[in-house]
C-alpha cells in the first residue's frame, strides 16, 4: 500500500453540496447482522490467500508471475459464483530485479543484506559511506558534497497501529536517492522503511526527478543499517554496492474484475478490492493477498444471498499497485472516458495487511448527506469491534484515483501495528496472517458492501475534475 | 552450539572414586558476591560482543575473517589486560560457501529461500520433491524409491527453554542426507532447525557417511518449508537448487587464550570460554559472540582484583566449533600430550546464546568429593536466579573433548527460548542481545571461575582414557 490520499480525503471533505439524505432499510441492516455472523465463521477469504499466494507465489507487475495472477484471477472469481468476470488492460513500464549484492570494504570487510529500490538503475557504486538520520540531514548537506560517495539514510521508523510513520519512512524512500544525487553522490542506500529487526530489506518503488540520472539505490535490512552505522561511527567505511536491475519496456496487465450483479440498479457499483501484484521478495500475502482475499470473499458471501443486492458489488484485483497505482489510475480513466463516475456508489480497497479493522468512515464530495447510513453502517460494524469516526480517514490507493474523480470512498481501517515488520520484504509470506483476523475484514467488507449497496440515496459520487494525486 | 555432551555427562557421574571433599573459603564467598555485582553493572561483556561482531563480522573458519577474528582476540585480550596470550594451532579440511538458489518449477514457479548445509557439495539437483514428516519416516522408505527424486524431510522444532528438541533437529540435518543417498536421493532438502518463522534458513554442519557419494543439501527457512509442503499437498512438484559450496584444501586456525595466572597454584587453571568461528550467514552475535564475551568479561573483571585468585583463570576463543568441535578436540589432545588433564581443574563453555542463566552444576569423575563445593557457588549464584541442579547438565561443546578426557566441567545453562530463532541464521546479529541479560551470564561465569579457582581440594579431574564422543 501507498500512503497519498489522506490529504484528498481532506480536500473532499470541505466540500458541502446539499441533497436528500441517505438512508438504509432496516430489513438490509438485519440481514447484514446475519452476514456479519456468517463471515466470521467463513474461511473462504483464507483459502482465497492461501491459493494466490501459493499456486503464484510472488507475483512482480510486469513478470511471469503477473500473467499467471491475472488468470487465477479469473478463474478464482467464476469458483467463487461471480456473475460477471471481466478485465481491463493496465499498461506500465516494467522493471525487473535480477540480482543484488553489497559488502563492506576493507578491514572491517563483511557482506550487507540490501535489495535494490523498484526503479534503480543497474550499476556498481563502490565509495565512502556518509550517514544522515534524516532526509532533512541530507537535504542540508553542501552541494557537491557528497561526489564520489554513498549517501545513507539511516532513519528508524516508529511502530503504530495507523502506521503513520510511513509518511516519512516511505518518503525517505521515494525522495533520497533524487536529494542524493544533487549533492554528487554516485549511490544510495537506506535503513528499510520498516519496523522489524530481521535480514529482510524493504523494498518498494522510488523515483529520480527529472534531469536526473539515476544512481544504484538500495535498502537495507534494519539490522544492517545498524551494522552500518556503527562502523560509520567507528571511521570512515568504504561499501561496494551491485545492482542488477533496470526498466525493461512496457508490459501490459490486467484489472481483473467480478461482479455479483445487483437487482434494481446493477449499473451501479460498489467497488472494492485489492491489488493482485506484489513486490518479488515475499509472497505478497499481508501486501495485498489479503486484500484480495477480504474482498473476493466479503463478494462471494453477498453473492450467495438469495436476494441480490439493490445495486451490484464489484470486486476489483488491481494491476500493479507497488509501482505507481497503475490499476487504479486504469481504472479511474475508464470510468472518467465512459461518463460512469456517478455509477461509482462507493468505493473502498483493502491494502493494509490483515490486521483487525478498528475504524470506520465514508467520504466524498457530499459527506453531510450520507452522514446518517454511514452511520448506520457503523452500528451494524460496532459488534466487530469497529469504531464510528467521522471526518477521518480517506480511500485506499488504487481508490485514490476514483475519488480524486469525485467517487465516493469508504475506509475501513485496519491495525498495521505488526505491517512494516512485513511490508514488501522476503518476510510476506501466508504464516503471518491470523485466519481470525483476517475473517474479520471479511465480516467488516461484507456488511459495508451490503449495506452500500442496498442503501436509499447516494454517497456523493458525482463527475469532479479535482487535480490527480501524485506521490 | 552442537549437543554430544549429556552422554559423556551421565557416564561421568556414574563413577565415583572417593577423595576429600572440596570446599571454598569463607573469605572467597564474600568476595564473589561483591564480583557479581560489581558485574551486573559492568558493560564489558557487551562491548566484547559488539567489538567482535561489528569489527570482524561473519567469521567461518578458514575464511579470511577468521584469521581477522584470530588477531581481534589476541588482541582484546591484552587489552583486557590478561597477564599471558597465546595461540594453539587448530588445523581442519576447509569449506567454503559462494552461492545458492533454488525454486519450484512449473505452473506454480518460484524461488525458494535456501542456504546450504555445511560440508555440503556444489551441484544442480533437480527432481520431484519427496516430503518426510521425520527422519524415521525417510528411514522407513523402500531402497532406491527416490531414485531422480529430492527428499526433504519437514520436520518442526519445539521451542523450549533447554533447545532439548534441537537433538532432533540437529539429527535431520546430520543424518538426513546420508539417508537420502542410500534412498536414491540426488538431493536433500529440510525445515530450518529453527523455531522462528522467517526467511532465514539455518545452516549448519551436515556429514556424509564413508562410501557414499554426497548430494547437494540444503535447508529451506520456515515459512518456504512451509510452502513446499502445501505445494506438494496439491501435487507432483518439482524444484531445481544450484548449490556453489565446498570443501577445499585443509586451513590452520588458532584457539586464541588469554589467562589471569593464579597466585598460589599457577598452573592449575579454570577454563571458561566460548568459539570464535561462527557460521557466515550472520555475525555469530548469539554463537557464540555472547559466549567470547561473557568469559573475556569474566577473566577481565577477575584479572582486576588486587588479589589474584588462588588458580589460573584461562579464556580460550575456541577455534571452529561448528564443523565438529575443532578448537575443543584440539586443546583436550594437547592436554592430554602434555600430561596436564590433572590440571584442568574444571572447565565451562558458553555457547547457547545470550539467555538469562537459570541453573548451575558441576560433574567430573568425582562428583561427590565436589558436590559441597559446587552448592557453595550456586548459593553466591542463587541472588542472579540461578538454581543448583544436582545430577543435571554436561559440559559445552568444545569442553567435551575435555571432559571426555577425564576434566571436571561446570554447567552454567542458559535460557535457549529464542536461540533456535536465530542460531546459524542470518538473523543472529547483535541486536538480538539483551546488555542486562548478558551482563547477568557475566557474573554468573565471573563467581563461578573465581570460587573454582579459590576452592580447596578437586572437582575431579583426572586423566582418564574414555572413548572421545562422536556426533
Amino acid at each position: 500500500m501507498r500512503r497519498l490520499t489522506f490529504a484528498i480525503a481532506a480536500v473532499l471533505a470541505c466540500a458541502s453540496v446539499q441533497a436528500a439524505p441517505t438512508r438504509i432499510p432496516e430489513q438490509a441492516l438485519a440481514r447484514a447482522a446475519e452476514l456479519r455472523e456468517q463471515a466470521l465463521a467463513d474461511d473462504t477469504g483464507w483459502k482465497v490467500v492461501e491459493s494466490l499466494t501459493t499456486e503464484v507465489g510472488p507475483r512482480l507487475a510486469g513478470s511471469e508471475a503477473d500473467a499467471r495472477a491475472v488468470e487465477w484471477a479469473k478463474a478464482k472469481f467464476r469458483a467463487l459464483g461471480f456473475d460477471r468476470v471481466w478485465t481491463e488492460p493496465v499498461t506500465f513500464p516494467k522493471w525487473e530485479r535480477r540480482s543484488e549484492q553489497a559488502q563492506v570494504l576493507g578491514a572491517h570487510a563483511q557482506p550487507l543484506a540490501i535489495t535494490a529500490l523498484g526503479g534503480s538503475p543497474a550499476g556498481t557504486a563502490e565509495g565512502e559511506v556518509v550517514r544522515f538520520e534524516s532526509l532533512d540531514a541530507l537535504k542540508a548537506a553542501p552541494a557537491g558534497s557528497l561526489a564520489g560517495k554513498i549517501a545513507f539514510i539511516d532513519y528508524q521508523m516508529t511502530r503504530s497501529r495507523s502506521g503513520e510513520d510511513y509518511g516519512i519512512g516511505g518518503t525517505v524512500r521515494s525522495r533520497g536517492p533524487s536529494e542524493a544525487i544533487r549533492k554528487g553522490a554516485l549511490g544510495y542506500i537506506m535503513r528499510s522503511a520498516g519496523t522489524d529487526s530481521h535480514r529482510v530489506p524493504h523494498t518498494g518503488i522510488t523515483r529520480f526527478d527529472e534531469g536526473l540520472t539515476p544512481v544504484p539505490s538500495a535498502a537495507l535490512s534494519v539490522p544492517d543499517a545498524e551494522q552500518l552505522a556503527r562502523l560509520v561511527a567507528r571511521g570512515p567505511t568504504r561499501i561496494r554496492m551491485t545492482l542488477d536491475c533496470g526498466w525493461d519496456g512496457s508490459y501490459t496487465s490486467q484489472n481483473v474484475i467480478g461482479e455479483i450483479t445487483g437487482r434494481e440498479l446493477p449499473k451501479e457499483v460498489v467497488v472494492i478490492g485489492g491489488h493482485l501484484d506484489s513486490w518479488d521478495l515475499g509472497t505478497g500475502a499481508v501486501d495485498d493477498g489479503a486484500g484480495i482475499g477480504i474482498t473476493m470473499a466479503a463478494g462471494h458471501l453477498i453473492g450467495q444471498l438469495r436476494q441480490a443486492p439493490r445495486r451490484s458489488i464489484r470486486v476489483i484485483a488491481f494491476a500493479n499497485e507497488e509501482q505507481g497505482l497503475h490499476g487504479g489510475f486504469a481504472y479511474a480513466a475508464a470510468r472518467v472516458k465512459a461518463r460512469e463516475i456517478p455509477l461509482q456508489h462507493i468505493a473502498a480497497e483493502s491494502d493494509f495487511g490483515a490486521g483487525r479493522i478498528y475504524a470506520f468512515n465514508t467520504g466524498s464530495g457530499n459527506p453531510a448527506g450520507s452522514r446518517e447510513a454511514t452511520a448506520q453502517i457503523a452500528r451494524v460494524l460496532a459488534p466487530l469491534g469497529v469504531e464510528y469516526r467521522p471526518d477521518q480517514g480517506g480511500p485506499g490507493p488504487d481508490v485514490g484515483p476514483l475519488a480524486a474523480k469525485g467517487g465516493a470512498w469508504a475506509w475501513l481501517a485496519q491495525d498495521g501495528t505488526d505491517y512494516f515488520d512485513l511490508h514488501h520484504t522476503a518476510d510476506d509470506t501466508l504464516d503471518k496472517i491470523d485466519p481470525k483476523a483476517l475473517a474479520q475484514n471479511v465480516a467488516a467488507y461484507t456488511v459495508f458492501a451490503y449495506l452500500a449497496a442496498e442503501s436509499e440515496g447516494s454517497f456523493g459520487s458525482e463527475a469532479r475534475d479535482v487535480v490527480p494525486p501524485k506521490e
